[in-house]
């Protein structure tokens, strides 16, 4: 059996035989091996630098006595960096597989995206977490950031995870099992330090002495990144980033500290990686420089040969794009060849993409030999024009005089030139184009690797480009394309050649690339229903997004059937399907009354040794389900109301106290909703109890471990304590919606938890860190104003409830000062993003602008904005409103709506008054649209006779007076049912 | 070539083939592998270890910037541990060697005795430096406590330096330029990182900050202790350590903070080491027990066979002692063996004892095949005992009454009984004889290995015991004797079959064993006068004391001939010869004139590649003599103020400042002795000078590196200054006596700086810390006293200065209180030395005692001791001192020396009185014995008159009073210069 000490040692072989130094672990604790100055400093600046090391690597937050059997507070990084990318770093890294006995074949190695960032490093990268059978084994990431620092060469950064790979070399189930050397358990060399490094970062840590430890290392780093020294300046930086992580795994990190630390870190590290690159700079290098990719060299395209037309193949081959950037860059290149196309004469078939996780694959059937030839005509002066002119336009086109022509160009007469142009070749006019394509690729987050002109989601390794036989010699940075495909990295023939463009698609097919995202869902789909067919079925349309997914993890693929132990279906479904889906991107399988069975599908890539890869996700299920069951035990055998206890040491924020702080807040502020509401007593007393028990589930482990079960913990950690189904169901709808598009709270207690929450949340932080700005909202506090929208507007019930009343209740509750100008800004916020809602769901904007009066109440301003659709198609209700903005435009600013009745004497004013004095005793009542439409119908006639028949503005002063008032009560007719100006009539 | 990170890996396979565990260097700054938890924790207990790994020390005192060739604030171990001791460590180590490639045949692989202490982790261990061609490459250590606890088992610890082992191997001079990996060099790695290193632990480091940090550390290391953690604790304690060498390196440390941080690290370890220990019994020792080695049984003795003479050899094979050690074994040897051989009757010839460092062999010819027997006779009662005590007699005694026979004792007839006793068998006799030899040996320090029984300098590895070709049974711990023998490792045989007692030199001889040492250094003296005939002489006579050491290094002594550059011998003759003799044991080589030669003999052991070997010696001096000429051109271009100003830097000790302080101190007391000793004008100018630029040299470089240079350098510098040659010569003899037997100053201005400076320590440190008591004396008070008697005794010239008021004059100057009670228990202490001292010279105890009023002026005790020893061969001085002594005894105490001569009546007493009055004038003058003596000779026969004729106690109270008051007279007789009660007549 490989011990772990061996798989060390022949890692480190493997990549020495590779061109990398050996380096030894840092002596300071470091959170991974990224921070060992090995990688954060020699990622910087120009010089080349390869390098393999082990890092013990410490995780305060990750103590767990030793009794977890996968998480340790010291685990083992193995790291290697190459820098520059040498661009095949991934086949590379198979190799290291294979170094220590892992049959790449056999097993279903996966590059699953993964976009790593430290913002206390002021570091980013884009890459891979690498699954061995389900189990995250390795972090692979394109190193772009560090200290703020663009990267440049780009590194590649690999970090092992040993003791997870050892654990499933090994087929043990705890770390302690680990045989660490021969007949050496890792339990029985580190137990007991993982024991008693756990006890000292959880519970025997002074928080005054850590405190004061990280302030002395701040101002040290500092003192020395003044001195002009990164190196022990970079070294400070790793004490502070330690101190930290034993501060918060000792519970004594705020929110706000934390944002202040990361902040200052990032700077420190910023200011090292500054200093770190001018000092290399000043030594002239010491390790050279890196050789920079050459470019390519666009060859010429090759001589004519074909005549008929041909297919146009293009395959743009990548590393594993993530899921949403391979669709989006498939549309793009359906879009930008097709455009490409359009603006040439080439005579072409259909445009068709397919897209895998590696590879784009344009084919365009039927590409013409040449561009038609074609005739265009060049516009001169006018005929008009003096003779001179004419004589300069046929000179600059090369032309007599004689052979101009004439056409109309707008109706008028122009000289013209009509010119012969010949169409170019396919090859030369293809080649360009498709370097435009690859050029033009683009993600949401794009990353540089070796290649000195691309940019893009994952590196872009290579190009086949061919018109029938014949190679289109595109191009594009460091890349030129050929007829050289790859397939499956572990297959015997991994680098294919493809002999021409008709014959790629069947090329690849045969070698087991399923190039087309629908036949690979197909394939999916139907293969897990065969693989469960008699046991049960997968929700095709219920597991859609996963099923997304998965089409664009793999290239093959390969439906495999596992199960797990049914113990573990005491679980809630939740969270079976949680780890299930979210953690493993697995099929969640159920019967036909919907329980789950203790099973799932998981999808390998390629002919995988079936038995070994489903032993090994198994494995990897149990472990994640073990310790979910774990906890959520030993949640159950805990009183909630002790639960609820522990909100008292999670900290919200440094400023707005703990997590029971805003709990209580929350309990209170619930009540004065529920009363402004006037719920039922019954929907009172349930409310008034899961107010008390609210967010108790923060405090139990299961949560603490995955965040996004807050609220459906609760309601079952709330059943089984016997609390009313109403109230635990009210507990969890606090918690709705979780983003954008869930569901929303459906009982009454449930959406005055909801409404208060996130009350509690936004007055909170907009009074201490502030609203919002740009992309900038830490809090998400956004997403909180959204929710308490979204919450109101699904429950008219509660329509009573005034938003910006119960901002102000809240601000009352909260620990800080909340200012007025903070709540009118807070009010403003609401608003806004009220009238963006309404606006992207379709809604004319002048409507929404109407209907904002009812802003504060967003289910009253859904009422008014349905009724004005209504409303607009009633003639009555636009003269009406026409009447309501003429008058406001007339009427003087001031005027009051009085008037003396003996003054008016034309009819049609008289008319009028008689109208209003008779619908104006009503209309106050009306509180909608209709309402008031109905009241105010009698005055349509009259207003309209006004208008037409009376001269508003008489000399006579108070004739004009009396008019202007009797305007004004029109003016104010339905004041605060709308914005009336807003309306466009 | 073997790259660094090559012979890493390739030691790390080697010892994990060996059956270590590979684990990472420590996470946290340490200064050596040893404080790695892998070896300081894991030596406790009983629980067997086997370890290795890289452990990156960091010695912010080393630091350099990267400039010195050979020093690093960071260099690299390799650390292993084996535990328990395998029993064959060194072979095993010596193929870890072969494992890089070294050729431990061919080149000089000695281990060369080191004993390691860490008082601040209350561990020490004894053991050697292997050397390799001279150059020190490893640190090979048998662990014999840790934390203040006894380790059992033992744990044998091997620390190599890599970056000296590289150096040596790649045949590079400059740490920078090792190549690291391929194409690397280390420079390019770590060059940047050494300087900013440097920078920081040199200049940058803020003190106030890491002396918070010190105590943070502490204090956590203490609750953790507290909360019953070792682990953690351990890690704090490592905290403290560097934190206090950055304090030191920063030069922020005083004699008195390095005592008192010790202490408290000292406590702190063992508190961790008490804590880990009860923590792994309480786990039931997870890592299992050590196997103690087995005892051996000891076999009965082969049943008689020869019956004539044969030779007896015993040899107890060791793994290598100090030079010493072997000495004293050797001598004991011969002893022991010969004293226990005398309590037999067996016949044998002389006893005749070998040594080498790694055996000591006993050779006894002609021993008899057994004892010869004998008659024994018993004693019983009187032959006028009664009846029954004689039949009880022989009953007791086995015969009849009838047998019992008559024997005279003590003149007395008794009853006895002849027994005739049976010697015994040779083999019988001599097994229980030997194991008591080897058992009894004892060195000056002990240590503890794999031995149940045994504890001795070094582990004893194997007994060869024959008598003849017999083997005698000897059994001693875990060793039986049997006859296989050792001879040199490298051997192509290392073990070798002895046939008889009388073939063992020989064989061993054959086989390259020089047993004998006083041949051993016959071959060492004439192989090195044969080595530098023509060229040069080696001072065989001034070089004896090496010679000694180097005899007691090798079995088979190889001298061979090395140079050196001639640049080097611009160095000065005690620079050069220090580096040679004290660092490296290699022989000077001298003209006839007695100037160095660029030359040196170093001894090989064994049949070694001389040129490599030679090369590698001659290497290793040249960075030596590097480093030093690079110091030495540094001061002399530095004025000798500014060298002095440096001891501003220099704390003494905390209370009594820097030392400079101490320098200012020692001059103004200086000034003070020579108006006492009212010297010369010449020699009160050049004292003057002197003391002002007293211990200038402190502030060299040279110094502070080899700090037995001071005084030395100072005359050198001083020269090279313009100073006038006795100026230079007086701060040069201020250092005398460095050591017992060393040289004095033979200037006036050499004696008064030395006295003053020794003055100074001891007043000061008798306030601060005390007089030394016991084995305790740290700062080596005892010695500054033994300096300060032996100068002032070699210089009458200076008698005058009262060495009593000297401590008053020093303790005034000092920056603190020296009260009256330190003052007298100082001169108490330097009274007590001083008749120590004339004791062990060999004076009569009572002289001695008698001198003592002179204690304060030695060399005044010096003279009266000299007069003494003459006088007490006169009669007359016998007479006047009995005289002195009896009228003591008589006349009781307060009498005093006055009387009315008219009361005197009997001639006796009249002449007394006369001739007292005659001399009593005269007296006074006589400041020494022989005057003295000479001046009371005419008392002589009246007070021998006096006593014969009158009876003092006379009934009339006048009378007897007169009588008395004469004799008071006669009491008060040189008063002051003797104590003259002490002698004994």
């Amino acid at each position: 059996m490989l011990t772990m000490q061996d798989a060390l040692a022949r890692l480190t072989a493997y990549w020495t035989a590779q061109g990398c130094l050996v380096v030894q672990p840092m002596n300071t604790e470091v959170g991974a091996g990224t921070l060992n100055p090995a990688t954060f400093l020699r990622v910087l600046g120009p010089e080349p630098w390869r390098v393999v090391y082990t890092e013990p690597s410490v995780r305060p937050d990750d103590s767990r006595y030793g009794e977890n059997p996968n998480r340790l507070q010291t685990h083992t990084q193995l790291q290697v960096i190459l820098k520059p990318d040498p661009g095949n770093s991934q086949e590379l890294y198979l190799g290291s597989l294979a170094a220590i006995g892992i049959d790449v074949a056999a097993h279903d190695v996966r590059f699953v995206e993964d976009n790593w960032a430290s913002p206390a490093l002021g570091a980013w990268g884009l890459g891979w977490e690498v699954w061995l059978d389900g189990l995250e084994i390795t972090q692979f990431t394109y190193f772009q950031q560090a200290g703020g620092l663009n990267l440049d060469p780009v590194s590649v950064e690999i970090t092992y995870g040993i003791e997870r790979i050892i654990m499933a070399l090994q087929g043990v189930t705890h770390f302690k099992d680990i045989e660490y050397a021969a007949g050496v358990s890792y339990g029985e060399v580190f137990g007991q330090s993982e024991y008693e490094m756990s006890r000292y970062y959880l519970d025997d840590a002074d928080v005054a002495a850590n405190r004061e430890l990280l302030e002395l290392y701040a101002a040290e780093a500092q003192r020395l990144i003044d001195a002009g020294l990164p190196v022990p300046a970079h070294t400070y930086v790793l004490k502070c980033s330690h101190a930290f992580n034993v501060l918060d795994s000792r519970g004594a990190v705020s929110t706000a500290d934390r944002a202040a630390e990361f902040a200052r870190m990032r700077r420190l590290a910023g200011d090292v990686a500054k200093l770190w690159v001018a000092r290399r700079d000043e030594q002239g290098h010491p390790l050279g420089l890196a050789e920079p990719q050459p470019e390519a060299i666009a060859a010429a395209p090759a001589a004519e040969g074909e005549d008929r037309p041909r297919t146009l193949v293009f395959e743009i081959g990548t590393e594993e794009l993530p899921p949403s950037e391979a669709r989006s860059a498939r549309t793009y290149v359906q879009k930008e060849l097709t455009a490409q196309l359009e603006q040439t004469r080439l005579e072409h078939g259909e445009v068709r993409v397919h897209a895998t996780p590696r590879r784009l694959i344009a084919v365009v059937t039927g590409v013409a030999a040449r561009e038609a030839d074609y005739t265009q005509t060049v516009k001169g002066p006018k005929t008009t024009a003096p003779e001179k002119a004419q004589q300069g336009f046929a000179r600059s086109q090369g032309v007599p005089v004689e052979s101009l022509e004439t056409a109309d160009v707008n109706g008028v007469p122009h000289l013209v030139v009509q010119k012969h142009v010949a169409g170019g070749a396919a090859l030369t006019v293809l080649t360009p184009l498709l370097a435009k394509v690859v050029t033009g690729l683009r993600a949401a987050k794009n990353m540089r690797w070796n290649d000195p002109k691309l940019a893009f989601s994952r590196p872009i390794r290579w190009l086949v480009a061919l018109w029938g036989d014949e190679i289109i010699p595109v191009a594009v940075g460091a890349l030129s394309a050929g007829r050289e495909t790859r397939v499956l990295r572990t297959a015997a023939e991994p680098v294919l050649t493809v002999a021409s463009a008709e014959t790629f698609m069947e090329t690849i097919s045969i070698n087991g690339i399923i190039a087309d995202p629908e036949d690979r869902r197909e394939l999916i789909v139907s293969g897990a229903q065969e693989l469960v067919y008699g046991e049960g079925r997968v929700d095709v349309a219920g597991e859609s997004p996963l099923l997304d997914q998965i089409t664009y993890l793999v290239e093959q693929p390969t439906p495999l059937l596992g199960t797990f132990d049914e113990r573990y279906l005491e679980l809630p479904d939740a969270v079976l399907t949680t780890v299930m889906r979210k953690h493993q991107r697995y099929l969640p399988v159920r019967a036909d009354d919907g329980t789950l069975l203790p099973m799932f599908v998981t999808v390998a890539n390629g002919p995988v040794d079936v038995d070994l890869v489903r032993t090994g996700n198994e494995a990897v299920l149990r472990a994640r389900y073990e310790d979910a069951a774990f906890f959520y035990r030993a949640d159950r055998a805990l009183p909630i109301t002790d639960m609820r206890d522990r909100l008292n040491r999670l900290t919200f924020t440094d400023k707005l106290g703990s997590m029971a702080d805003r709990a209580a807040r929350i309990n209170a502020l619930t009540a004065q909703l529920a009363t402004t509401a006037s719920v039922s007593s019954a929907n009172a007393a349930h409310t008034a109890r899961a107010a008390e028990l609210v967010k108790f589930d923060l405090g139990s482990q299961l949560v603490t471990e995955m965040t996004s079960l807050a609220g459906i913990m609760a309601e079952d950690y709330a059943l089984n304590a016997g609390e009313l189904p109403q109230v635990a169901q009210a507990i969890y709808e606090a918690e709705l919606p979780r983003s954008a598009g869930d569901a929303l709270p459906s009982s009454v207690p449930g959406a005055l938890l909801s409404l208060a929450d996130r009350l509690d949340l936004i007055t909170g932080l907009a009074a201490t860190v502030g609203l919002p700005t740009g992309s900038s909202d830490p809090f998400a506090v956004r997403r909180a104003v959204l929710g308490l929208l979204a919450v109101h507007r699904a429950h008219p019930d509660l329509s009573t409830i005034d938003l910006f009343t119960a901002l102000d209740q809240s601000a009352a509750l909260q620990p800080v000062n909340v200012d007025p100008a903070t709540l009118d800004a807070t009010r403003d916020f609401l608003t806004r993003r009220l009238e963006q809602l309404l606006t992207e769901e379709g809604h004319p904007v002048d409507r929404v602008r109407a209907v904002l009066p009812h802003a504060s109440r967003p289910a009253v301003a859904d009422l008014f904005l349905a009724q004005l659709g209504r409303l607009v198609a009633s003639p009555d209700f636009l003269s009406l409103a026409e009447a309501i903005q003429r008058a406001r435009r007339i009427v003087p600013a001031g005027t009051e709506a009085r008037y003396d009745p003996a003054l008016l004497k034309e009819p049609a004013e008289v008319a009028l008054h008689t109208a209003v004095s008779s619908v104006r005793t009503e209309l106050p009542s009306a509180t909608d649209l209709s309402h008031f439409t109905e009241a105010a119908l009698p005055l349509v006639a009259p207003v309209h006779q006004f208008f037409e028949d009376v001269f508003v503005m008489a000399d006579d002063p108070a004739l004009r007076a009396a008019r202007l008032g009797l305007l004004a009560t029109i003016r104010d007719l339905g004041d605060g049912l709308l914005d009336w100006p807003q309306l466009r009539l």
